[in-house]
């Protein structure tokens, strides 16, 4: 037990200390948000999940004992952007990330994850993807702009990144141009709406998302907090009425525990937006959960 | 596709630009608050409602495709009222409102129902009434005040505007004296207590207030954002925890598509207490499920 | 009826008059926060959960119309305590708990409960304990403090003042260290965790609840809101996601009508980090619920 | 000095006991804002103010070192206002306050003023009035409405209650009808607008407030918080940028000793506009420095 | 005088119906802020700016008592911009301005006002500038953007859109490069730092504004709300402290009357920073006074 | 110039990279509030000082062209603390601080400077200081608690830490005991009250304490944030109104320059209280003006 209180820890990531990057996992922030297209702030997502994260130290994860003692964790710091240009950013993060074993990433909006998928599909193949959101995000292009937060999983499955056919959506219930819906079920992925998980329970979510991921494909786990109605994560730039409960996912998350997950991400916090620093917890929490899911044992 | 981003949408109801009053749906804000008991702020509902409603622009509703382009649809502004005389504004709320084909009234505190209520049964007759609320809103007086915001459905019912055999209430949980319970049922009202909706779910609701409202009547949504817990809508005026979910008021009213709704409001939202636009996003969404309930297929 | 509105009825518990600690029933603040170890604030919850009461007032309780005009209520005003000292705070308030009937205590930190049931034991014997909570709160030290609000109830048990086969826990959800947790099952507690409250619904726990607790003990209820989730109470100084819904609790504690309570306090509302009173009316709301719970029919 | 901390203080003015009206000077809160024509809330502005004169308690004022225990202060509590209704308002406060022998009123809107003047014209016949505010609030009418708060000394003057002659406006600078303005000036008010008191500093203000008020009148203090800039009082309904310091008005007011005060009120406090309670400080603290200037020496 | 209150007032500049761009003063709004380098947000600056603007509606300015009714402003409504693409936006905001007589734009960040002399410049050569900021605004780059909102006049003398030795700065006192400083002077600009507006008064600082522009000289007024000390403008991205109080700013504005005034814009209100739209409400009165200066009198 | 944009420094102090204690001047935080009396939080103030330090990288100090590059800079992160344990933590304080050549402390409430003078004491023997506050902090104990924050004064004069002589006070005139005044007084201590520093202008301020501290005597700098006014600085915990100007208190540091200071903190921020960083920024841009003093000339 440590005796530096809860409101004492350091800013990284769980209060690490470790910051090289060679650990087995490493935490990094994307500091990013050019690619919003309604509430802005996403850039301070990552100090305010840090700070949140304080509270989750000391103690282990109440669902599977694991011990944290055990983990490799190293909080790197933040990915460089390009101040104020979206290509040069994604190219950035991309190559930063590119020699990391297994990444946990804090964003930063949703546009990073294309960045991530690039640096890691170049190794992995195309990825099976447990994608959490509101929004599908396969728009080919949101109020213009090509490369913005409405279309990572485009990109991502036109350049081939991850494997449609492995690809799960849960949460969905934003307004929807019918043709991006259909384009995207067309290609082979699988939407979970948000209201599916409140009526049939995240029990019967897990077991879908078991089964159109597979146990050995390399899983990659894509969080747009979101996901979450915005009474759980006001913090962000895109909210929908009608999410899930945070409850809710961690009880889908906990079930997907043996998937072959390479990487993750949690996305769209925006502190700005936050109130009480619910949302950065939520976020913090997933993250932590995400860890838990891969740590030995105690 | 727009390409004006989500931040950038005008502050009309979803953007439109039409504000001739001979649409087939018009949209009206009704700036008013003088019925309130408890924190006021209701008279800048419309406004924020409004703004918060440009997150739902530029897409379809998922559960139905609805073609938002075939939706003849204008948002007429606020209504005037009289200021500081409670009297005299719901004079001029029914004035208003008589002559509109079909109103989506944006609130304003739950007194102007009684307005709306009095121009529409002038040409409908008395209607059937799904009502979502926290508080029945039959009392006699509240606080010594006759035309409050907690007496709207006695006065409808007195006067014959509603049929109260034909009136669901859903989401019933506050304090409330016994007699004015009795009052209510006694005159055949059906009360949906918010327990009941969250032990036996939406669908169990959805289909009791079918029952009771018949397919061929015709009906008025009210739908006080107070119904909802105060997770979901701390931004109102007297909120009693215990609540409904969005995504259970969305489930429910899902269902009700194929009743004969000859209008609705929303009401008592009231954004000085509200955070991130959380519940003017709430009650803005449901104005838009309740438009998408009426709109043709794409 | 009376013809105060909500917004001017004065600051006492439910506006009551009465100040007399003879009443049968007493409420008293505690405000005090010493033992806090990460956000603190509590010392002002008495205040919040007092002005938030005022939306309770003049209104009978819905689930069983107890008649408030048979309570004998009384708010006595704060307990005092020691400034920056906490065992000479944890003194003052057992010796000021003592001489009381049946006490609803407004906290505060969860550290008072201590002191609480140090007084009340002393009269009634272990009792038995309704314990609402993300936390456990029976590490023999957090952060090297001894006396925090982390350990209450390893003081409790300690020092005979609960029986722990029949103590239950419902909420449980945080990062714990696993001998903590082995400790307080090994001494006979029952664990409800957040999660099995979410999956098995409130009337699987509530029936759990009075299996342990037996009708006939002497029971002492305690509610810390962390148990709800930050969406439900942001104001808070220790929060969890994946917490409970208030219409959770509430179904729960409706469901122990007939233990034999003999006090009961609330704890951990913290109002610089409440939204819109949101978490103080969850507060009072629920110490408004068990006083229906023991109150006369009308 | 109490061992009571400032946390801890019960919510009167003052943390006085004493709620007996027959004291030398009575503290009363008007809980009303049905005048107000742009945000409303002033409503709580009495449980605000009281809340923050905790910050007071346990010194004596530094300006003239006045003893607090030979003040006869008393807090009676809140009028009784008439629920919706304007006109049956103001007679209520007129009823209570007239039997008093010297009040501190809290509002409220400044509406309530007319009433307090009512009554104690009655007494004392018309007269001289120190009023900071940003607007001059003679309009005949506001929006429509007679009976607002842009119109109490409109009435004030019309029915005799104030000497024209002997009033005085400092801080005014809001959008004005050159007429309001011509009618007020050529009443014979004087008027120092904002902008002479941060040109020409608070100690020629003050001089010119003596000379106009003069050393023997019967004069009453009416301060509206908006006369503060909003950066010093957010907590309002109608700020004006370009507004005073506090310290501005402190400064004024401690050269006012010896002027023949019978009574004041401080309004327009909002709290739902307020943050971290500034706004509500500097209300108790005017109306603490107006009781330390009418206080023996110590 | 209107009857529809403040807090009914339509969500145009105002609350001004006309939206005609032929009218002699436009107002636009620019929602746009992918040149922030710090805190984002300043896209919801317009919305806000239009929103607090109604609290000035229905009076005459009382520093000059302009006559509102023979003022010919129009709303036009918001500039569109290039969704996440600089060079784009500042070519459509360009190629908007180009046509409109004399236009007053509400921000947006800073980058916004390069656009806007571009097209000012083509008509009227290089401008005489009145700058009020709490930065030089002349980087050649910041954070490697070199069209970022640090670096607008920067490329406006560059490109020979202004007169630096016509140019003044008033409120600077960020931290800077001295290498930024001294090109700066260099070119001929003139800085009035904040603690000269402090210690020697806006009485002087207009005095050497007017040397420095000249009666004749076309000129051309932006103002960048972070002049502004955050107390009185905290709703902003790059907040400095030490800066101007509204009052202030004001001040200097009305002395600057029978300059040849051309156009004028204020930048940089974020909204989601702001509290109780008091920076929205300074930026809207800032243009209202810059209104008021070129008015006909009444 | 650095091409990390602000919203991405890293959360140390200025982003300082060094974190070695051997550096000329050392950065710590002090979390730590157990001795306040009203409004915690400071619990969090050195978290928050650091992250709006951010936005006071990249540039040199405006008044004197500091050169940060050659200052030796480090952040040595926070001081630990015994948890619930004053004296302890006292004890701690002063031996952490011991061993570093010239420490700047980030609090914290002000008890924390007791320690910090008995460990610079004994190698600098008694100190001269200058003490912003609005509170003189030499009571001989508060609300029974002897180890307070209103007291750290009393007890650096009694164990002669501090020269009274040669000590000021600036800014003070909060409500006080006069025995208290009269005591500081009797000792030597030199009080300017806010309103002096008002009235007379921080030149004259500035001119005083120098006269009383000395060019020659080892100088201690304490501030307490509410010095300020909570226009700004709402953020803190014991706010007073009629307080200082941010430009008012950096025109006198400035002047400051030449006095042999040999260590500062700022203190008493609290974040749960501040909005939009401008409490913690106004300290952070204290400690950075405090830094500037004492640096090489570029």
């Amino acid at each position: 037990m440590t005796d530096i209180p809860t409101f004492a820890i350091p800013p990284t990531f769980l209060g690490v200390e470790r910051t090289d990057p060679s650990a087995a996992i490493c935490i990094a922030g994307i500091p990013y948000d050019l690619g919003t297209s309604n509430r802005p702030g996403a850039r301070f997502g990552p100090a305010a999940i840090r700070q949140a994260s304080r509270m989750l130290v000391d103690g282990d994860h109440p669902a599977n004992w694991g011990d944290p003692a055990k983990f490799d964790l190293a909080d790197i710091g933040d990915f460089r952007t390009a101040h104020g240009d979206i290509l040069g950013s994604l190219a950035k993060i991309e190559a930063q990330a590119a020699p990391l074993t297994h990444l946990v990433a804090l964003g930063g909006d949703h546009t990073v994850t294309l960045g991530l998928l690039r640096a890691l599909a170049t190794r992995r193949g195309p990825l099976a993807l447990v994608h959490f959101d509101a929004h599908v995000d396969t728009w080919p292009d949101s109020f213009g702009l090509v490369w913005g937060h409405g279309s990572p999983f485009y990109h991502a499955i036109e350049e081939g990144l991850i494997d449609p056919h492995r690809t799960v959506q849960i949460g969905i219930r934003s307004p929807m141009h019918k043709a991006v819906h259909d384009w995207t079920v067309g290609k082979g992925v699988t939407i979970i709406f948000a209201e599916e998980v409140h009526e049939a329970g995240p029990s019967a979510a897990a077991e879908r998302i078991r089964e159109v991921i597979g146990d050995d494909a390399a899983a990659y786990l894509t969080f747009d907090v979101d996901a979450l109605d915005p009474a759980f994560a006001p913090g962000t730039g895109t909210p929908e009425v009608g999410g899930l409960a945070t409850w809710q996912t961690r009880a889908i998350l906990r079930r997907l525990a043996g998937l072959d997950f390479v990487g993750m991400d949690v996305v769209e916090v925006s502190p700005p937006y936050d109130v009480s620093e619910i949302t950065a917890l939520a976020a913090a929490t997933i993250a932590w959960d995400y860890i838990a899911l891969l740590a030995p044992r105690g």
